[in-house]
């Protein structure tokens, strides 16, 4: 595998993940229509337990997994002028059916906010009915123009997981807007994917939204991805809708709701955070192996050997460790660490004749490499034990690693230096001045990734375009 | 719920099926584009478990869960001309992107063949890399221009289950036709779905395959759904796309393959086959509540009650029941029995004053009504032997109803008689002669079903048409 080292990521990213995708058997991103890939079996084991991890704590919240149609009347899509805006250029249009013109051209979803909206109109008729946690997994679609790349920046996202929720008041719909956040947090968490939460700037929120709210992550190469958003989208849609209930005192009002979504991107910052020179790293939470066992035959000893791998494959899968055996004949132990380790499976167990005569295992670490050996009695709990370390270390690794690329500076040029340097995010203080913001973009020549949602501290000194006293902080990076 | 009394289902079956569908929670059809639905969360827990029954079997049988894109090139679809006469009258065409005209068309998949194909072209180098036997469970899309029915008749077809398989050989795709069969009628099975195997007509097989293989099921209206299908693609799509392996010998040959789906059909299929006045009837394997508890409020004995219902669902979880607890306050628990008949759980306790001081609990069976009490010591086990009970009973009396509308009729007048009083399935004898099939279809106004795969005996006797020595049996129906 790659023959990039970690230290030289910063230049060589791109390279380095698109042959971990292809050559772990993640995605095959050849398919004859840009910008859009194959899962193959390995990746969609990965993309199954992102997915159920996801699920899981949406569902435990409230929320009810439905599915809504892929195609949008034009005329529904138009009804939010923001929307519609924003979004018109972007999409891919079915203006044919079968050899017949469409009367209604029909969009590919590119989100699903005015699929949905026509629906809540026949669903919401009082409180009682209110509020409304709803998600669905699906397929989404933009028509971009500039250079495509596997998962990061598709015309067909195959797994956008964006959920819609709907309140009596907007007290409900912004505390919502937190209880999305920290679902998210959960989320990426689980993951060991490291996360800057920021308001996003007025000029460049989710059309239709009052306000948006990301989670970014800094790439080894010093971009920053953004990896999921929640909007509050206040009255805009309901509004455009005509989506009204009736209050207890009987009068109408619109409702108020919140969208949130996560794209396919946390693979990319998943395989990022953890990935090495090996390949990928994946976390023990989200690998469909944590553990594989490899025998290393020895003549004679075959029996025993084979014998002792059993044994430990049944104990780890009573402890609801999912285990592999890897006995293939006609591979070398040799090339089978390769295999394995490209793949990212948590831990390795060796099992040979010395190992036997001592009766003990060799357990090797991917995330570290460290090899240790132990008593066969107590290999299980030791794998078992082992993983959870792994967990823990890696988010921590990862957290780390992120916050050494958040920098705070005073003045404008240490920032565009910074930023020239790939060096993550940069953090200056702000007047909260649109004009100042998009001063700051166009000297750095990096994008305004908007305001701290994760820092308790006000900001004290001067905006450093126009040096008037600071409002707010304001990050910046090169986006992906 | 439905007036519409089961017997008279024969006129009604329609509606009752469309309102099950909403009352019940299940889907919502009135998306304003025609042909596309709702999931609603009932329904789609019931999706949900639907799937995920077929993706055991299929992980069972060394299929690989894959995803490819949507969207296919006009080219790639030209390329199996009997593939494209087909289907480019039948498909969604997109022809812009943003504002931009495409120069490439792009169909909206109507079935995934040639998706597959180019992505085989670029793995499939020798006999080590066959089998192959992948899957996906994906939405896909035909412009019906006939009307269109919720679940039956889509242009959103939400969760096609496609699966495409490989081989170096045609004995090999022979018997993985077999092996499709088979893992068909275990998941018709599971689901309590009866059906018929019928080898479908050379005039009305799959455009591109060899042949095809369908499992009819006979609605309470007498008219046929076709539930699935299993196709020998021979080398066809091989050809066409240039998709060949190297032999052991060395030499280049192409590839065999077959393919098989199944639609969003047997939900449709399963309600028919089980439904009844009070609503659906889910088959405890596929309900997402096996069994619900009702308390029966009673002054100064709600803390008891309360008490034994609790006990109850902690026994039942034990034994990994899906039991719910409906504790809703404001409604009577007549109310309660009708939401959850409706919704077809198909077992109730019921626990009440009277109950609770002789210490015991009351069971319904939703399938057939019956109201029994046992001590409360044994209630656990009581429901877990009676879910067994209900789906062995429920599968026994779907087939029997079914094989009660299949009919061997020795004449062309009786043929046109059952199919006149939607009686079901007619069986003729037939020469094997496509100009007597065609005379049958004009003279019955039914359709060719095709002759048995499920039947081991021989014609005897003379076709039905041409008084000439039969070959096989033929099956005609109104199919939907």
């Amino acid at each position: 595998m790659p023959t990039i080292k970690r230290e030289q990521w910063s230049r060589h990213f791109g390279k380095w993940f698109r042959r971990v995708l292809i050559e772990a058997g993640i995605m095959d991103y050849r398919y004859p229509v840009k910008g859009m890939a194959v899962w193959l079996p390995y990746g969609f084991k990965i993309r199954r337990n992102m997915l159920q991890t996801l699920r899981n704590l949406l569902d435990a919240t409230g929320h009810d997994e439905m599915l809504f149609p892929l195609l949008i009347p034009d005329t529904a899509l138009a009804k939010e002028s923001e929307h519609m805006k924003n979004f018109e250029g972007e999409v891919l249009w079915i203006t044919r059916g079968g050899l017949t013109p469409l009367d209604v051209k029909l969009a590919l979803r590119p989100t699903s906010e005015t699929v949905i909206a026509p629906m809540l109109k026949l669903w919401i008729r009082s409180h009682a009915d209110l509020p409304r946690r709803m998600y669905q997994i699906v397929n989404v679609f933009r028509y971009e123009t500039k250079a495509t790349r596997p998962l990061i920046r598709m015309r067909e996202v195959d797994n956008f997981k964006e959920a819609h929720t709907v309140h009596a008041t907007e007290e409900e719909a912004e505390a919502q807007v937190k209880e999305a956040i920290e679902i998210y947090k959960r989320f990426f968490d689980t993951i060991g994917a490291p996360y800057k939460i920021t308001k996003r700037p007025d000029w460049d929120k989710f059309a239709g939204a009052e306000y948006s709210i990301a989670f970014d992550q800094i790439l080894p190469d010093g971009r920053t991805l953004q990896n999921g958003t929640v909007h509050k989208l206040g009255q805009n849609f309901s509004k455009a809708f005509d989506v009204t209930y009736e209050t207890e005192k009987g009068d109408r009002e619109y409702v108020w709701q919140t969208c949130y979504g996560i794209s396919g991107r946390p693979i990319v910052g998943m395989l990022a955070a953890h990935g090495d020179d090996n390949g990928a790293v994946l976390p023990p939470t989200i690998a469909p192996t944590q553990v594989v066992i490899i025998p290393i035959p020895y003549k004679d000893m075959e029996g025993q050997i084979s014998e002792a791998c059993k044994i430990l494959v049944e104990n780890l899968k009573r402890a609801d460790v999912k285990v592999e055996l890897d006995q293939r004949a006609d591979m070398t132990p040799g090339a089978k660490y390769y295999y394995w380790e490209l793949r990212g499976v948590p831990v390795r167990v060796e099992i040979g004749p010395r190992d036997v005569k001592q009766s003990q295992v060799t357990i090797v670490r991917r995330d570290t490499m460290e090899k240790q050996t132990c008593k066969m009695d107590d290999a299980s709990k030791a794998v078992e034990d082992m993983i959870k370390t792994i967990m823990e270390d890696m988010r921590l690794k990862a957290w780390q690693w992120m916050n050494e690329h958040v920098h705070r500076v005073g003045n404008l040029d240490a920032a565009k230096r910074l930023i020239k340097h790939k060096a993550g995010i940069v953090e200056v203080l702000w007047c909260g001045n649109a004009d100042c913001g998009h001063k700051l973009e166009a000297e750095t020549e990096a994008s305004v990734l908007g305001t701290p949602e994760d820092l308790k501290e006000k900001a004290k000194g001067n905006c450093v375009v126009c040096g008037k006293n600071a409002e707010d902080i304001l990050r910046l990076a090169i986006a992906y």
